[in-house]
């Protein structure tokens, strides 16, 4: 069986550090993969990590991960308040699937206050920044190898 | 004149059969597709069958509609719900253009109800599984011919 | 078994062709009914036709149909979009039942927009005229000979 | 040409003079009946005066009205609020069609604030009592002499 | 003085006991019938019970329970939701009037949740099956008596 | 006592004749008044017209009224649909205040459906042009003889 | 098995003969008890009545009744309208739940319309006065000894 | 300075085990308890780990926690979703202040999707069932140690 | 008769001068009761001052008022938006209740906007900080020397 | 330094003492203006009261405070509900606003609810008839003597 | 034919310069006009130039420009946001109108976010400052010269 | 430093020219983009003109004009309604970015009404054809000289 956990992140996110570093933080993208798969590791389990600014990558990204991985994390930045089509791929990936987001979109904008992802999400970790990743591997190794 | 048909496909239908079979049934879209061919054949007509993750995909394939088909069938899954967009492209092609959804949208979850592209549509049909797109593909033929 | 079709078409229906012809088409009810009873005739099934712009009629024709037909074709008109004992009384018919519309619903004004009916319909077929109820007589051929 | 006006009263105007007299008064529909008939005579025209409890007869009588009535008052009473039936039905007259409420409906409670009826209607009066249908037949009168 | 209680029952109730089981329960309207007879005439009352399926039938024996009628209890069923013309009706109707719901109307789907009705009803009954009618001929009865 | 009604018109209406004719009619506003005050003195009644584009002004008018007219007829025009302080003005105004429309405002855009001034309002005439007002003037007429 | 029936009386009840008594009626809470012990015994059950301003004791009470109680009354006065974690701690509790209100919350001001405990309650009853109290003990008397 | 956690449950927690099983778990909030101090011991910090179904309590205990803690980890559980008053406790609490659901709230009922406290926490971990609070755990100590 | 004027604090103002000081200024409530005092004394009135976080705690606070006090001051705190119970409370207290908040919550966030006890207080307060219970217990003094 | 505050009027209070006693009392505007003299003067202060009808009257008044006034009062009666203009005036008045309405507005229509003006002014008193002012004036001396 | 821009300014536009400069600039309405006029120069056009705070006085200015002006410009500030009566009179200005505002309305506080007057605008400037009025003239110049 | 504005167009942008040219006009984008090569040229300023139907593509061109534009003018056509990526990606460019719409978008059908990239963009030019994109070219040049 698979050993392999996709990390999907939405639009902007190559940007992180660089992007409105009082809401998002200073730590790269780069920076939490490497971080990620060092916890992953410590698990016994692989990365895939991977990052677009189109919609249509990452619901292709879920369709892979149908195949390819036990569990799936996802940040999907601003496509987790508009995308109907991200919901549905989402609803067919079968095994857990957390929602991060860096800063607590609850206490932000009310353009930001209603995931539509969170209705097909296992669990949900907003306002840690980076360290949210890691609350996801961890909670993925825990919830597949139960 | 054309004799083609543009049957596009939104996001996730790629994976049709498997996902969700209880709500979206068992048929993949390739079995849709060759029903859909031989449908048109015996109207005389070509069937230009595509599909499609990616918003930006479906506009330009409306767009080459408008110059290379008689008439357009959509089934815009879940950009149908948020894609002011798509909508636009589709004001700009003068054929027949029917919306089909494979379950009935308005029994579902309220995410699922209102339609932004059945505003711009020549008529829908919805809740008919793969039979809708034949029932489309005559509709089309019907309403090209006269 | 029975091999009838109920066809309930609701409030001023009696005047197609007249009514609007702009938005409804200029081909009268009796005509569509004689389109319809050809129709299910090739498919070995009888037309039960009515119309009725009294909502007590309606559900009572429902009623019947539970005891007479094996699927149900309903235009609930302007009853469609207030009326909820319509779609109680639709709740109790098991088989097939297919809501159609003359005209495409979304696309006119407002008030059109939410059918009731729809969210107990097994599909909806709107905008096709009267061309849309021999696309129901099929549909209901089809799905009761399954 | 006709020169009949079709003066239909909705649910519960039978009871008029009995009915909430605080509200709408204590003059009887068939007193109000008598004084349209005088005013109409007045302008050489006839009033077919109905009332009905069944929204299904209303919108029966508009049919008729389309035959037979160069005008038509309408107290749609309870069913101006809810009723799209008789708006379409409504829709298909093409004289003059004046709305007349006994009371002011925009002077009590909100459930009576919006008449559906008043969007096709050629005018409306409201909160003149039975005073307000001699005003709709001098409307009409004057209306269809021009 | 009258010792008749009306009961009305609308739309659909006339299949209780057919009509969703799950929901409203395997007793027929019928057997309710006898129940509530026995058990006003063991208060010294009559009962006039009855149902339709037009929202006209129902308003006019509304009228007839005016004259006729110390209590009168009504299952507004579908129309609950929707009629102004009923709630008009009941307004002139001066003796307790109890609405009566087989099921926790409150608890289904949000179509049920806003009886217009209860707006001018003396009491509601709703989630007693049919229970809830023997409740109502109690309170009328007392309430009638005091 | 007065035998004075005022009629107040609000903004705009200076340019009845020119404004959007398809909408409110060729009539200039002088020619309302002329016949309005013809009307009037059939009445034995004295007319004092006036129109502003203030808001002020208006509310000024009214607080004149109540000395000076026993009833006062408004067509407060664009100021129906925003002024809360008119609704005040004319609350104090004890005589029979009629409110007069020129076109039907329930069947144009949304932003003129809700007059505030309806709620404070004897009674509406809306849809029937300048004669709208010669209505009004019968109505006042009527209702301070009673 | 218990034979005990909790009702549950929330915030303000205390006061109840004293306060509004136009809405709420004069009869005293401690006479509701009185009546309600009596009516229990004559089904062989055993009342324990409680009243707490405090939604915490309310909670608290719901989870006794969990394990003392065979049914459960509750008046949950304004916490009907306010309070989830009532709803919350009403799930738990398997037997029958009679919602009861003294006063047609319905009939009442906006703020009363829309209990969130009826969504979980077996049945509601509003409007009978202090006599609903018993028909909720009769009602819990019936469907405990089905 | 302070080495402790404050961590507080809301109504209803002190059943859980027993509380809706499918939804919240079978693990006690007990167990829960042991396993929160046993995670903070390993960071060199202490737990006061409370339970209240007052609103009142929760608040004072954020008050307390003022003082004593060094971070706050909170489940409002219902409170969530009505309490202005916890929100505006929480509000002076400067350090870390973790919300934790065990469910997945937003892919409930509407009635639990929005918590107003989440406009205030510094992050919301929800859907990880009891592991959600040894999160927390971690996060507060990671926070409290930059 | 009663000299006592109660003044009643709610959630979170037993910490005043400490929480958001530059929301709710320096001044602690003892200092504010302190202030009260002097001020009542010089209008020969006493105070009974009280403050508590939970909701039943001012419930039975204001119905302790009914029998000992001649007026009361309230500041309900982040109960005034979310509490129906305390709307019913103050219901039932018939001498001049005054509503005072420390800051203008109009001008803060939407959360705040809408006090529920507005609507049954005599008159509101807000903006003037600790100073506006002075105003209060002035008008109290005032209200009830009448 | 300027020693005046100024008291700004809106539409209808020149009629006050005569408009809706039974709301707003019998004390006219010039009676109140003499007891804020009085007031002022022991303070030290100086009033220079207006009132006018015209929403731009008051806006320029606003613009003259800017340079001649210590402090504003303001009633901006019917405009409070409308106006954003005059909330704009506002903004650019940097000394102590206090918004004053002689009725509770909470506890009246709806139309009356909500203030644009309570956004922008420092602190608002509402229910306190004309003694309002006179708080109201006390209130600015003592902002202004900080 | 005319050769006049009418260029009319709303309310507290007067103080521009002074009124929060942080939003609206520092630049005073006289320097704008200055720049105006030479810019208006340049196209062979002449400017009207006017400021009010009065609604009526905008409307009557737009009546004028009916009459002596090409094109006209308007900044309606806070009315834009409020006042159907300046739609309706800019309805009847056949030229093209320009809609400027200093600021970018859509990104201030939600009050400004919905300008009336948008939709009977040309077109729309917002948030170039003075700038905007240039732009405006540029605009105009080119549009009447087509 | 650079001299390059990025000029950015959405969806169907392409088909500019062809695309209804009633609303946005029959000037091909290639031709828009001509008159501001030139345009830009005429202030030392270069443009890099862009279209993409992808919304992933207008993103990724947001983030390279973080780098290598001075300022830019988006034209976010469809996606302007629906995008909260594009919003964030603005969010991180510095310069005055420029928002212009071919049509005036407040005035056509609602769905077209609330531009979200509006609530970032520093100032929005709508209604003013491909002239529009000259005006923004002009806006940048004179703000990035500033």
């Amino acid at each position: 069986m698979s050993s392999t956990i996709f990390i999907l992140n939405g639009p902007n996110l190559n940007l992180l550090g660089v992007r409105e570093p009082a809401i998002y933080g200073s730590e790269t993208l780069a920076a939490i993969q490497t971080r990620c798969e060092a916890r992953a590791a410590a698990h016994g389990l692989r990365i895939d990590f991977r990052q677009s600014n189109f919609e249509g990558d990452l619901i292709e990204s879920i369709h892979q991960a149908r195949l390819q991985a036990v569990g799936l994390i996802i940040n999907p930045a601003g496509y987790s308040f508009t995308s109907v089509a991200l919901v549905d791929a989402l609803k067919m990936f079968d095994g857990p699937k957390l929602e991060v987001h860096l800063s607590n979109i609850h206490a932000r904008d009310a353009m930001y206050h209603h995931s539509l992802v969170s209705k097909v999400a296992t669990a949900v970790i907003a306002g840690l920044g980076g360290d949210g990743y890691l609350h996801a591997v961890d909670a993925v190794a825990r919830l597949t190898s139960k």
